[in-house]
């Protein structure tokens, strides 16, 4: 694959193809190994990191451009995604930055082409099942892998500042709308899932208050097998109950008014 | 002012001046006698009503554009808006029918003028204060005025979507952060703050419960005042400790994690 033709095959065609000036960009959280994760993508011949993201066809509806481009960019199917802002600074978009990158790859791009204009992105966020998710880059990327939250490399534009944003609707999130499902395996410990809890919002819980909040939500499900192989005593295993728990995401936590 | 006039010289710049494809629609809730209401446009020679909205200069912020088409089209000044959700659904701009609006004025537009694309809106609310807002139409409109929540007249393309969206925003947004101010006077009693609630919600709440769980909160100061003049039991005034207040609003109510 040529990655020169490709730029310029694609900004032939982009004016007729696609939306002018919006953009979607996709902010993919994992957990695994008792880590949160985030979805980066590194674009051929760049410096830095990029969320997930691309452009809307003209005919298209933008939640659907978002699964669309998360499919393409890295091979991450049937994603539930949920739209949570909009990033409309203009000063976003740095053209002369952007040349920049364009000139890396060819001399050859009309100074005029679609990518040098002002874009708004619409942010898009999922919480994805790390080992059902089998990332992959496109032909315009030569990497498509997981960063742990807490080291991510630098980002293109105001990447950093759309994943902070994200990273914050979570930890609002989480008070009022339980989590879990998705991230975690079918059967899990209550030690496990106050780990995804502390980890989300990067600070330490009190167990026993954990555990009696959680348990009092009634979205879990106690199972009666318990976890193997520990030198402690074998731990409980719940599940969620996903009646319940889609319920909740529906009205809230803690009954609401 | 001529309204044929306005359109076609808007119409003659606008590609030039503002973003294409892009618009901003502002949701404005405020509350008036026991009921909720919202703030509505009615454009010169339209049949249906619209959410007050505009575009966006090339070179301004989205936030910044929304307060501004805020302030020209409805006088409204210096109002807290929340950005909630993009409309992206291609079938929300019905060219067809926008050329029909278009001729009501004139005859004499480009056939592919700025108004006659796909747009994408974003979609802002704000809570203002009934008794300080002083909205007044601009040229293009012949009037803008406070429509009763259950009342509402045939709206615009998605306009009835929009409204209908930013309102379960607004009831979700109730279970977690508090509400009130900017929406009632500075001193008010337990059966107006309730009814506030009961009016957003669309529920009757029940009188203990209700103070209970405000109280709870730790948002509200009790006065020495009463209010005079009822036949019953003159009740307590309260006002919002404001400080408390916004410390809500940023860490959501009920503790949180």
């Amino acid at each position: 694959m040529n990655k020169q033709q490709d730029l310029l095959s694609f900004l032939s065609t982009a004016d007729k193809q696609f939306m002018p000036a919006l953009s979607v960009d996709c902010v993919i959280f994992g957990f695994h190994e008792n880590e949160m994760k985030v979805l980066l993508l590194k674009m051929k011949k760049a410096d830095e990191w990029s969320l997930p993201g691309g452009f809307i066809y003209k005919n298209e509806d933008i939640e659907r451009a978002a699964v669309r481009v998360l499919k393409e960019r890295t091979g991450l199917d049937d994603i539930f995604l949920k739209q949570f802002h909009v990033f409309g600074d203009p000063a976003r978009s740095n053209l002369a930055q952007a040349r920049k990158r364009l000139e890396k790859h060819s001399k050859n791009f009309a100074r005029d082409n679609f990518l040098l204009q002002r874009f708004v992105t619409v942010g898009f966020y999922a919480l994805v099942d790390f080992f059902s998710a089998n990332p992959m880059p496109d032909s315009l990327s030569e990497a498509c892998i997981w960063w742990d939250l807490h080291h991510l490399p630098d980002l293109i534009m105001d990447h950093r500042h759309i994943f902070e944003k994200a990273l914050e609707t979570l930890r609002h999130q989480i008070n009022h709308q339980p989590i879990g499902y998705n991230l975690l395996p079918e059967k899990f410990t209550m030690p496990e899932l106050q780990k995804l809890y502390e980890t989300i919002l990067d600070k330490k819980l009190d167990r026993r208050n954990f555990q009696r909040r959680m348990l009092g939500y009634g979205i879990l499900r106690r199972l009666k097998e318990r976890r193997r192989g520990g030198a402690h005593k074998a731990p409980f295993l719940y599940s969620f109950n996903l009646r319940r728990y889609h319920l909740a995401l529906e009205e809230g936590l803690q009954g609401g008014w």
